[in-house]
Protein backbone atom coordinates (compact mmCIF):
# COMPACT_ATOMS: atom_id res chain seq x y z
CA UNK A 1 0.00 0.00 0.00
CA UNK A 2 0.96 3.62 -0.95
CA UNK A 3 0.21 6.95 0.59
CA UNK A 4 0.54 10.83 -0.27
CA UNK A 5 0.26 12.79 2.95
CA UNK A 6 -0.09 16.30 2.29
CA UNK A 7 0.32 18.88 5.13
CA UNK A 8 -0.79 22.22 4.68
CA UNK A 9 0.43 25.09 6.63
CA UNK A 10 -1.97 27.60 8.16
CA UNK A 11 -3.60 29.82 5.33
CA UNK A 12 -4.04 33.50 5.31
CA UNK A 13 -7.63 33.00 4.96
CA UNK A 14 -8.62 29.53 6.73
CA UNK A 15 -12.31 30.14 5.98
CA UNK A 16 -11.36 30.29 2.17
CA UNK A 17 -9.15 27.41 2.22
CA UNK A 18 -11.76 25.52 3.93
CA UNK A 19 -14.34 26.71 1.42
CA UNK A 20 -12.27 25.85 -1.96
CA UNK A 21 -11.03 22.53 -0.05
CA UNK A 22 -14.10 20.57 0.62
CA UNK A 23 -16.63 21.86 -1.88
CA UNK A 24 -14.13 21.93 -4.75
CA UNK A 25 -10.65 19.63 -4.18
CA UNK A 26 -12.12 16.92 -2.07
CA UNK A 27 -15.23 16.25 -4.46
CA UNK A 28 -11.93 16.24 -7.31
CA UNK A 29 -9.64 14.06 -5.68
CA UNK A 30 -12.14 11.39 -5.08
CA UNK A 31 -12.40 11.32 -8.39
CA UNK A 32 -8.92 10.28 -8.58
CA UNK A 33 -7.93 6.46 -10.56
CA UNK A 34 -6.96 4.47 -7.57
CA UNK A 35 -7.68 5.84 -5.08
CA UNK A 36 -8.40 3.33 -2.08
CA UNK A 37 -8.95 5.84 1.13
CA UNK A 38 -8.99 9.62 1.55
CA UNK A 39 -8.62 11.16 5.22
CA UNK A 40 -8.64 14.65 6.36
CA UNK A 41 -7.75 16.31 9.38
CA UNK A 42 -10.41 18.10 11.24
CA UNK A 43 -9.68 20.75 14.16
CA UNK A 44 -6.68 21.76 15.47
CA UNK A 45 -3.28 19.62 15.42
CA UNK A 46 -0.99 19.23 18.05
CA UNK A 47 2.30 19.43 17.23
CA UNK A 48 5.62 18.71 19.08
CA UNK A 49 7.77 20.40 16.46
CA UNK A 50 9.57 23.60 16.29
CA UNK A 51 7.76 26.01 14.13
CA UNK A 52 4.00 26.54 13.10
CA UNK A 53 1.91 23.86 13.59
CA UNK A 54 0.56 22.87 10.14
CA UNK A 55 -3.57 23.80 9.19
CA UNK A 56 -4.30 19.88 7.99
CA UNK A 57 -3.10 17.07 6.55
CA UNK A 58 -4.49 15.09 4.34
CA UNK A 59 -3.63 11.34 3.27
CA UNK A 60 -4.50 9.51 0.34
CA UNK A 61 -4.37 5.85 -0.31
CA UNK A 62 -3.41 3.50 -3.18
CA UNK A 63 -2.48 0.37 -3.77
CA UNK A 64 0.98 1.09 -4.82
CA UNK A 65 3.29 3.87 -6.13
CA UNK A 66 2.96 2.61 -9.68
CA UNK A 67 -0.79 3.21 -9.22
CA UNK A 68 -0.32 7.15 -7.19
CA UNK A 69 1.70 7.96 -9.96
CA UNK A 70 -0.68 6.82 -13.12
CA UNK A 71 -3.31 8.51 -10.79
CA UNK A 72 -1.33 11.94 -10.31
CA UNK A 73 -0.30 11.57 -14.70
CA UNK A 74 -4.47 10.77 -15.31
CA UNK A 75 -7.03 14.23 -16.57
CA UNK A 76 -8.25 14.35 -12.95
CA UNK A 77 -4.57 14.01 -11.62
CA UNK A 78 -3.45 17.21 -13.70
CA UNK A 79 -6.70 18.74 -12.57
CA UNK A 80 -6.29 18.39 -8.80
CA UNK A 81 -2.85 19.43 -8.68
CA UNK A 82 -3.66 22.52 -10.92
CA UNK A 83 -6.62 23.23 -8.63
CA UNK A 84 -4.38 22.88 -5.61
CA UNK A 85 -2.20 25.93 -6.56
CA UNK A 86 -5.59 27.64 -6.67
CA UNK A 87 -5.83 27.58 -2.34
CA UNK A 88 -2.14 26.90 -2.19
CA UNK A 89 -0.16 28.19 -4.70
CA UNK A 90 3.31 28.34 -3.25
CA UNK A 91 6.08 25.93 -2.30
CA UNK A 92 5.53 27.56 1.72
CA UNK A 93 2.29 26.81 1.88
CA UNK A 94 2.46 22.64 1.84
CA UNK A 95 4.41 20.04 2.21
CA UNK A 96 3.81 16.37 0.17
CA UNK A 97 5.36 12.85 1.04
CA UNK A 98 5.04 10.07 -0.98
CA UNK A 99 5.85 6.48 0.06
CA UNK A 100 5.02 3.16 0.12
CA UNK A 101 3.93 1.59 4.02
CA UNK A 102 3.19 -1.76 5.95
CA UNK A 103 0.91 -2.85 8.71
CA UNK A 104 3.74 -2.79 11.41
CA UNK B 1 -11.04 8.45 14.54
CA UNK B 2 -7.48 10.06 15.56
CA UNK B 3 -4.19 10.14 14.32
CA UNK B 4 -0.64 10.59 15.19
CA UNK B 5 1.82 10.99 12.65
CA UNK B 6 5.46 10.92 13.50
CA UNK B 7 8.07 11.84 10.55
CA UNK B 8 11.61 10.54 11.32
CA UNK B 9 14.58 12.73 9.91
CA UNK B 10 17.29 11.00 8.62
CA UNK B 11 19.50 9.30 11.21
CA UNK B 12 23.15 9.08 11.65
CA UNK B 13 23.09 5.38 11.20
CA UNK B 14 19.95 4.10 9.59
CA UNK B 15 20.55 0.14 9.81
CA UNK B 16 21.17 0.88 13.82
CA UNK B 17 17.87 3.08 13.85
CA UNK B 18 16.20 0.22 11.83
CA UNK B 19 17.15 -2.56 14.20
CA UNK B 20 16.11 -0.66 17.11
CA UNK B 21 12.56 0.83 15.26
CA UNK B 22 11.20 -2.63 14.04
CA UNK B 23 12.87 -5.22 16.69
CA UNK B 24 11.89 -2.95 19.89
CA UNK B 25 9.97 -0.12 19.19
CA UNK B 26 7.31 -1.31 17.06
CA UNK B 27 6.59 -4.39 19.45
CA UNK B 28 6.33 -2.44 22.31
CA UNK B 29 4.13 0.50 20.38
CA UNK B 30 1.54 -2.24 18.94
CA UNK B 31 0.92 -3.16 22.86
CA UNK B 32 -0.42 0.37 23.49
CA UNK B 33 -4.21 0.47 24.55
CA UNK B 34 -6.62 1.33 22.30
CA UNK B 35 -4.22 1.30 19.16
CA UNK B 36 -6.59 0.34 16.37
CA UNK B 37 -3.89 0.89 13.24
CA UNK B 38 -0.04 1.38 12.79
CA UNK B 39 1.40 1.94 9.54
CA UNK B 40 5.46 2.13 8.84
CA UNK B 41 6.85 3.81 5.42
CA UNK B 42 8.97 1.34 3.90
CA UNK B 43 11.45 2.57 1.35
CA UNK B 44 12.73 6.16 0.31
CA UNK B 45 10.28 8.89 1.07
CA UNK B 46 9.56 11.39 -2.12
CA UNK B 47 8.80 14.23 -0.91
CA UNK B 48 7.92 17.91 -2.57
CA UNK B 49 9.40 20.26 0.28
CA UNK B 50 12.41 22.30 1.00
CA UNK B 51 14.76 20.99 3.06
CA UNK B 52 16.24 17.32 3.54
CA UNK B 53 13.81 14.35 2.74
CA UNK B 54 12.12 12.65 5.76
CA UNK B 55 13.50 8.98 6.91
CA UNK B 56 10.61 7.15 7.56
CA UNK B 57 6.59 8.09 8.24
CA UNK B 58 4.81 6.28 11.28
CA UNK B 59 0.97 6.78 11.44
CA UNK B 60 -0.83 5.56 14.39
CA UNK B 61 -4.40 4.76 14.83
CA UNK B 62 -6.80 5.34 17.57
CA UNK B 63 -10.81 5.62 17.87
CA UNK B 64 -10.42 9.34 19.38
CA UNK B 65 -7.62 11.93 20.46
CA UNK B 66 -9.11 10.58 24.39
CA UNK B 67 -7.91 7.64 23.73
CA UNK B 68 -4.66 8.39 22.12
CA UNK B 69 -4.21 11.00 25.30
CA UNK B 70 -5.38 7.56 27.81
CA UNK B 71 -2.51 5.22 25.53
CA UNK B 72 0.18 7.38 25.94
CA UNK B 73 -0.32 8.13 29.58
CA UNK B 74 -0.60 4.43 30.19
CA UNK B 75 2.79 2.66 30.98
CA UNK B 76 3.02 1.18 27.72
CA UNK B 77 2.53 4.61 26.50
CA UNK B 78 5.34 6.06 29.06
CA UNK B 79 7.21 3.20 28.10
CA UNK B 80 7.29 4.03 24.40
CA UNK B 81 8.37 7.64 24.86
CA UNK B 82 11.02 6.42 26.95
CA UNK B 83 12.26 4.01 24.27
CA UNK B 84 11.76 6.89 21.36
CA UNK B 85 14.07 8.82 22.97
CA UNK B 86 16.94 5.96 22.60
CA UNK B 87 16.83 5.70 19.25
CA UNK B 88 15.84 9.41 18.39
CA UNK B 89 16.90 11.44 20.95
CA UNK B 90 16.88 15.15 20.00
CA UNK B 91 13.74 17.51 19.28
CA UNK B 92 15.29 17.41 15.89
CA UNK B 93 14.70 14.08 15.18
CA UNK B 94 11.37 14.02 14.30
CA UNK B 95 8.28 15.80 14.62
CA UNK B 96 4.82 14.86 15.64
CA UNK B 97 1.62 15.37 14.69
CA UNK B 98 -2.04 14.44 16.99
CA UNK B 99 -5.39 15.23 14.96
CA UNK B 100 -8.55 14.24 14.46
CA UNK B 101 -9.15 12.82 10.73
CA UNK B 102 -12.20 11.84 8.88
CA UNK B 103 -13.00 9.77 5.73
CA UNK B 104 -13.31 13.06 2.87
Amino acid sequence: MSRMVVIYNRPADPAAFDKHYFETHVPLAKQLPGLTGYEVSRGPIIGRMTGDTPYMIATLHFESMQAMQQAFASEIGKACAADRRLFAPNDADSVMFLFDAEAA
